[in-house]
C-alpha cells in the first residue's frame, strides 16, 4: 500500500491531492517523474550512475539506491504516471531531524533555455545561493514528544540571511530547536563531528568532487539526517545523501566547480560550529 | 626613468600612447588607478591586505608587494595621475613564460550595478569561465632566441574552448609551443610538478581559500611565471601570484566559494597534465 511520506521537508508534496512522492512499507520511495526533460534527465542520471564502474563504492553509498521506474496511480488522482523508485531515506527513522541544502551558487546549467536561466538566476540572487554557495530548502529538527519538530516553512527559508543559515545549522543539532533562547548545540559533536559524523562524510564527498568529471550536479541537494534519540545517547546516526538529479549533465570533461565551491562553503559553516559550539 | 613593460600579457597596455602600467629599473610596477570604484577598491584591498595580521606569511608571498600610491605622469600624456606602486613580478626574468588565468565562473559580485552584472554574465557565458570556472586572459610561452614567444592574441584567447585551454596548459610547459606538432610537455614535471612547482603552490593557496573569509576575490587572476632556461636545466623557477584586485570585497563572513571552485578546476587540469604528460 502506497502512502504520503510523513517526513518530507522540500520538493513537491503529495498532500491535498497534489502530485508528489509516495512511500511503501518496504522502504521504497516513489517519486513521480517531473515533466519534460527534468524527469527524463533524472532517470538518465540514476541509470548512468548505477552502471558507471568509475564511481567508487565509498561514494555510491551517498546516493539513494535506484530500483528502476514504474507506472503507478499518481497521488493527485491523475491515473497511471511514471515514477522513479528509490530507497526511502528515512524509513528506518523514528523522529528524523532532516535538512535539505541545495548546493551551488548557480542552480542553472549553461545549456538550459534562456527563460529558465533567468528565473533561476533571479532566485539564486534573492536567496543565499549566490552569496553562500548554497541555500537551505527544507529542514525539520525534532525536539520532543510534546513539542514535536521545529520546521520553518518554505517562505521563511526563502528569506534566510547568512545569519539565519548559521543559526539554523546550530539549531539543527541542538536539544532546544524550538526555544527562543540560544541553541545549545548539544549534539554538534556527535552529529557533525567524529569519524562517522556529517563533517567527515562531507569531506569524503569533497575529495571525490575535486577529482570527478563524470557528472555536473546542477541544482542538487545535500540531505542530512540524524535521530535525536541516538544523538542523546552519544550514538552517531548521521547520514549524508545527495538527492535531486533532474538537472544533472554528463561528461563535460571538467570537475563540478560550482558544486564543489558550495560544498566547501557548507563544510566551513559546519567546521566553525564544531570549533566553537558555544556561540560567541 | 619609467618605461612601458616588455612582458605584459593581459590588461590595459601603455603602448601607442594609451593609459597603462609602467615599470622602472628598481623592480617596481606602476599601475594607473582605474576609474571610479575600481581604482579605489584596488587600493583599499592592498592597504587592508598589507596590514591584516590574519593573513599568514606563507600566503602573503603569493601577492605582489605593495609600495603605496603616487601621482605620476601617465603613459597616455594626460598629465599627473594616481598610480599604485607594486612589485614588478617579471623584473628578474630574462624570457619569462607567463599565463594570466582569471579565476571564477562568476566574475561579477552581487552588489555590482545591474548593467555591469549583465555585461560580465554575458562574457562569462561566452568564454570558458562559466563551464570551466576560469578563463585564460593572456599568455606567452618562450620558445627560442630565433622564434621568440608563442603569444596568442586577445581575440584568440576569448574564443578558447575547453580543448584549447587543455592544450594551452600543455603547450605552456613545452619546448615547442610555436610548433604545429603535439606539445611535448618537456617542462611539465619541473614547472608544474615538484615541491616548489606550480601545482604545489596552487594547492597551498587552495588550503587557504578553504578557510579564509576575509576577502572575496571577484575577477582576480592567478598569474604563473617560469623561465625556460631554468626549466631546461631542471631548475624550478615557477612562481604563482594573485593579481588584479579591483573587484575584491571584504568581510562577507563566508569563504570565496566562487574562486575556490575555479581554482580546484585549474588544479585538476594541471594535475592531469602531470599524470599523463604525453597526450593520449
Amino acid at each position: 500500500m502506497l502512502r504520503v511520506p510523513e517526513h518530507q521537508v522540500a520538493g513537491h508534496q503529495a498532500s491535498d491531492g497534489k502530485l508528489g512522492p509516495l512511500i511503501d512499507d518496504s522502504g521504497r520511495f516513489y517519486k513521480p517523474l517531473q515533466n519534460g526533460e527534468r524527469g527524463s534527465r533524472e532517470v538518465a542520471f540514476y541509470t548512468k550512475f548505477s552502471s558507471n564502474a568509475n564511481v567508487p563504492d565509498h561514494i555510491r553509498r551517498y546516493f539513494p539506491v535506484f530500483y528502476g521506474t514504474q507506472l503507478l496511480e499518481a497521488s493527485d488522482g491523475s491515473g497511471l504516471q511514471p515514477h522513479i523508485i528509490l530507497e526511502d531515506l528515512v524509513s528506518t527513522r523514528v523522529h528524523p531531524s532532516l535538512m535539505d541544502v541545495k548546493i551551488g551558487s548557480r542552480t542553472w546549467y549553461p545549456e538550459a533555455p534562456e527563460e529558465y536561466v533567468q528565473k533561476c538566476l533571479k532566485k539564486d540572487r534573492e536567496c543565499t545561493s549566490l552569496s553562500l554557495g548554497f541555500r537551505i530548502c527544507g529542514l525539520q529538527a525534532y525536539e520532543s514528544e510534546e513539542s514535536g519538530f521545529w520546521k520553518p516553512d518554505k517562505k521563511c527559508l526563502q528569506d534566510f540571511t547568512l545569519e539565519d543559515v548559521r543559526s539554523s545549522l546550530r539549531r539543527f543539532v541542538s536539544s532546544n530547536p524550538l526555544s527562543d533562547s540560544e541553541p545549545d548545540c548539544s549534539y554538534a559533536s556527535v552529529v557533525y563531528g567524529g569519524p562517522k559524523g556529517i563533517l567527515a562524510q562531507l569531506l569524503e564527498l569533497k575529495a571525490w568532487f575535486e577529482d570527478q568529471t563524470l557528472f555536473q550536479f546542477n541544482s542538487c541537494s545535500v540531505f542530512m539526517i540524524y535521530e535525536k534519540k541516538a544523538a542523546e545517547a552519544g550514538i552517531s546516526s548521521a547520514e549524508v545523501k545527495l538527492v535531486d538529479f533532474a538537472h544533472v549533465v554528463h561528461d563535460q570533461g571538467v570537475i563540478d566547480h560550482n558544486f564543489l565551491g558550495g560544498l566547501c562553503s557548507l563544510i566551513k559553516f559546519v567546521s566553525e560550529i564544531l570549533a566553537s559550539p558555544v556561540d560567541k
